[in-house]
């Protein structure tokens, strides 16, 4: 069934791990590293979770190189007796164990880095690899990731990764697709991707829109909308065509058919995070930002904080959860609590003045709602929100009924709040 | 490889579709299966994810039917060209299609309800199903679950699930497991499972510390571990034990061998999460609780926010991202700052009594740190995190250099503060 070594790589992913087949973790390493593959033009034609058992490994990647060129196991290179993955692929492909003189050296580092004399007699066995295997570095944890080519058949390759997700995709990224490329390029289909951020528009209303404007035909550009809590992203690609230039033409005309409808809602960002894309806008403005709120209880502190290098513009934040901070903390007046309710336009305009007050910023976000499960009313019933900013003397605040459970409902009123900011500065910069 | 016909039932579960292989999903249903079936005896052998082809379906049916007695299929039931599950599973099991009389009908009852006259040519494809195949209704969406017994060998069953979650799961609980029960009651596995939630202790310094405490025999218990960033969890797990009184002093007399080196990083928590863990403390005390954080950017208020009920504890926190922050609004002394550096005892100490003055409470949390990727030094390299609770009078900071980049430092961070305050409110509530 195989492809000859001449033809279109494929791959297959196989996921090693008890507590992923009794359903303890969920595996989201599977879809990431299928989203990685097949962006870098690599089909991945089967993927499979399979038991901590030698068996059980060597019989499923026998299986799988029948069917693909390059097989990736995740999961099993831990310290612990039950990490059987190293041995279970050194068997199948007939190799012998080695230990890596380096490997130990790193690890000892490692551990001593951390505090610990010496290194603990489990974690030895990591440094014990199949003769040949290539290591790939892994500054995120102590398993290496491991490439070898398949003894009988050297044009097939199998790679080991660790199952936890931040270190498999920090090898995937810097160690693996480098070697993928070199290794493959010719085997691997040309694909160019355009992503388009948007937030603030459902799926199925930006999908009617844009159906008037598309014609049947988009001349080789394929269409997908990947909706999230906080947006829906258009992934515009053309696949198969080796002329860059020619691509890109394709992806800027389709780019400009979907203009109309989705300028409006369009935010700029290379990571997808419309924080990003505030934080240049606020950059671009010399603006420093604080933030101020309720029901979103430090999730728009956190989004903030998540990237790196946002002490640059943002000063903090106060996460005014019971009513008495909401006055002490942010001067919003007890009269207008009673009279409108913490969750009230009033409100979430008290608390961005409050926040601008407070910390002395050029711009704030406030946000006052009720996530559920508990708290809903006729009047206002759970997933209600009023949102706040404020850039100078400019402000504006703004509601909606969210839909979804309390988790969703946060994360949809955190992105809200923060694209009325985005908008509110306006695409020069000027609010 | 396959169990006698009395043996103990095993599964495999195949997840068909396109968008699980490319990433553009990830699969939760594989997950959520392994837990329903183990918790009811059923272990599942193996997963695969496949492409929406007929021959990938047939084959990895082929295979899993080598290996489990009962298989599961998800998805491709749907009405469109590139929903093939139904078809592939008759062809490979030798059976004709017939049209089903009653789905018809159904699936008109359902078209009427939801104001359309006709029922859509494409809808008519899903009352197509294999010969044989007992239909099990899902009143939440279009697509009946199916189930049947394998031609070749009646002991083997395959059934047939949609791959929308919620219907998937309403079939599974409503439809298959009653009638799994029904055909397999003595070939289903008793199994009783006991959960040790630790935080604060490394994966191998606890393995290593119990290896010594652990007999080669635990009596039929088997012990796994389960890493987490915030921690490490423990799950005993007693198997093919039907007296329940027995599996439970099984899992008792293991628990009390891990005591001794489990017993300090344990946490009592149904969910798992040590918020609420903290929150039960908290509560049996009448206490308040605010947060002040700087390199978690909210994070911990965000945790405690997460959980439904946090107003009934929770008054608030400040995010002091800035030195000037940690000035104005928690007291911080800048000569503190300036001879000690933002990230130190005396600043996590000033910031953590700072939040109790601030916001009026009863016990605060407090962190300052690097979090990276920037702004480390050789004194203070990346990972440095100092971080404080006060209760009351008492008060106790501790620092520790944590591993990871900057989101894992965050999150141990985040959990390392909220488990000083949980290890200084004591098991009785008292610090």
């Amino acid at each position: 069934v195989s492809d000859s070594p001449r033809g279109r790589l494929r791959a297959a992913v196989i996921a090693v791990g008890d507590e992923l087949l009794y359903g303890a973790t969920v595996d989201t390493n599977g879809a990431w590293m299928g989203t990685q593959l097949a962006e870098h033009g690599i089909p991945v034609v089967e993927r499979r979770v399979v038991a901590d058992e030698g068996d059980a490994i060597a019989s499923s990647l026998a299986a799988a190189l029948a069917v693909a060129d390059l097989v990736i196991l995740c999961g099993g290179l831990g310290p612990t007796p039950d990490d059987r993955t190293r041995e279970a692929v050194a068997n199948q492909l007939g190799l012998a164990m080695t230990t890596d003189p380096a490997l130990v050296d790193m690890l000892k580092d490692r551990f001593r880095a951390f505090g610990h004399a010496n290194l603990p007699r489990n974690n030895l066995k990591q440094a014990l690899v199949p003769a040949r295997a290539e290591v790939m570095e892994n500054p995120r944890g102590s398993a290496p990731g491991l490439l070898l080519s398949v003894p009988d058949d050297p044009s097939k390759y199998v790679a080991l990764l660790p199952g936890v997700p931040r270190e498999m995709k920090g090898i995937f990224v810097e160690e693996l697709l480098p070697r993928l490329r070199r290794l493959f390029t010719d085997r691997m289909l040309p694909v160019a991707h355009r992503w388009i951020h948007t937030t603030g528009i459902a799926e199925s209303v930006l999908s009617e829109r844009l159906q008037p404007l598309l014609p049947d035909d988009l001349g080789g550009v394929s269409l997908a909308f990947l909706p999230k809590l906080t947006g829906v992203d258009l992934r515009l690609t053309v696949r198969d065509e080796p002329d860059g230039d020619v691509a890109r033409d394709a992806l800027d005309r389709v780019e400009r058919l979907l203009a109309p409808a989705v300028d409006k809602y369009r935010f700029e960002s290379k990571s997808g995070d419309l924080v990003d894309a505030l934080a240049a806008r606020l950059g671009a403005r010399r603006l420093t930002l604080a933030v101020a709120e309720s029901c979103t209880g430090g999730l728009i502190a956190k989004r903030i904080t998540d990237r790196p290098g946002a002490s640059s513009y943002f000063e903090g934040g106060l996460v005014a959860y019971s009513d008495e901070v909401k006055i002490a903390q942010l001067g919003v007046e007890p009269d207008l609590l009673a009279r409108s309710g913490a969750v009230s336009e009033g409100v979430a305009l008290a608390m961005a003045r409050g926040a601008r007050a407070h910390f002395g910023v050029g711009a704030t976000i406030a946000v006052t709602g009720i996530a559920g499960p508990d708290g809903g009313s006729e009047a206002k019933p759970v997933g209600t929100v009023w949102y706040a900013a404020t850039v100078g003397g400019h402000e504006r605040a703004l509601h909606r009924r969210f839909p979804g459970d309390r988790d969703a409902i946060r994360v949809r009123s955190a992105q809200a709040a923060l694209n009325l900011l985005y908008r509110l500065l306006g695409d020069d910069g000027t609010p």
